[in-house]
């Protein structure tokens, strides 16, 4: 794991500074200026960016961004990708958010992960690359979504549904049934609309406890999960599955019949 | 939909040429130039970047790339968007493929969306954002995973087997019952390693039939799922799901019952 530091360098830096560049210029009448890091990276800084990750984020922004794109088209998998890049800035908001647009309704309409959980993930991965906090993040926020009556806000007269995973499907369906309303509705994409607005938040929230260095994992596996999971998953007996859904949401108890 | 056409541009003319540039200067010592767009975008192009595909991908060589990046510890997510965005090349190989990391395991070890697919839908998405061609390819290669016996090259000695959807956890329990080997064990990694090559070649496949114009969708939601989407889907009696994974992977028929 590489874990070099990157100099803090704001988008104002990026585009004024000049100083201390090995191999730089500034392009006539833009001020541009490139280090020698981004130049070799096709103007990008090199990777990875953590350190970019230096204030607070404004989570009730990020909230309002998840929702507004969501309704441009953007879709839950671009909408919360997007709405967190653009707050944690330069270098992030450079990456095009189009790249998790295909995360629409669980992926190109299959209703598989959730797009705005894939979208977050993508999120904290491009943040954290390939360390152990790209993981806590993204298990935690799947937990999260799993067992949280969503939409989120007090202030929502909509119905409320627990997903009870993190699928787009289980979500979905479970909301019909709260709300008495369709899956193609105006509702359920208004209702999905405010998932987008929330789930970036919540992730919003997590990168901020991380940040300040008080982030704990708390999400757990549901018991009954335990109780399959004792028998099928690493290290058990059978070690025939693998996964942290909890079995339930799909499954019968096979056992029982 | 922005349908703008950007100028096609190699990775070698971008760092060499310097004509025709409203606002561009050569960085000393490198030849290094940019365009006012790209200088605008912090050194990447403008989006979309469909144009800079323009030559047919080397499908074998994806592969390859796709299960050695699957072992030097990119696991399948960025794996397969990896060996897609290199061979793609400038600029989808600016973007950091780490993006994509949190897939592992179908998302943080949760066996939800397979990462193989997650990291493919991803490429396909950067390259033709958001358009119907990015739903359409992704809804295709989410339906060849699902109906075909993995991994796929008919070398193998390998036990091969049919996930039934784009689920890690339906992909890999099915491996493991046709295998008979363990979910955590080191045949099951290279399996999923396999795996990680087949899917990104079959989306280099896909991209290529799409370049050459010859692209035509070929899935067909199985007829069971069809019989149970009759009452539960868009338009229907009671449009309480969506999705297209074959419900019967999951569910047994609660009419059954």
């Amino acid at each position: 794991m590489t874990d070099k530091k990157n100099e803090k360098m704001s988008r104002r830096n990026f585009l004024a500074s000049a100083g201390g560049v090995a191999v730089g210029a500034i392009v006539a009448g833009t001020g541009l200026s490139l280090s020698s890091s981004e130049a070799e990276a096709g103007g990008l800084p090199e990777y990875p960016w953590t350190n970019y990750f230096d204030k607070k984020l404004d989570v009730e922004k990020v909230r309002e961004k998840g929702t507004k794109y969501y309704h441009e088209g953007n879709h839950c998998g671009e909408a919360t990708f997007r709405a967190l890049t653009e707050e944690l800035g330069h270098p992030f908001d450079k990456v095009p958010s189009q790249t998790m647009w295909f995360g629409a309704g669980g992926g190109a309409g299959w209703a598989t992960l959730c797009g705005t959980v894939n979208g977050s993930g993508a999120a904290f991965s491009l943040l954290y690359g390939r360390t152990g906090d790209t993981m806590k993040l993204t298990q935690e926020l799947f937990g999260w979504y799993s067992e949280t009556p969503l939409p989120r806000k007090e202030n929502s007269s909509q119905a409320k549904s627990v997903a009870g995973n993190p699928l787009c499907h289980a979500s979905v369906t479970n909301w019909c049934e709260a709300s008495g309303k369709k899956s193609f509705s105006q509702e359920r994409a208004d209702r999905c609309g405010r998932l987008a607005g929330d789930v970036a938040a919540k992730a919003a929230e997590l990168l901020n406890a991380k940040l300040a260095g008080n982030f704990v994992p708390a999400y757990e596996i549901p018991e009954e999960a335990k109780e399959c999971m004792n028998c099928h998953t690493k290290d058990s007996m059978l070690e025939n599955t693998r996964g942290k859904m909890n079995c339930t949401t799909c499954h019968d108890d096979p056992h029982d019949s």
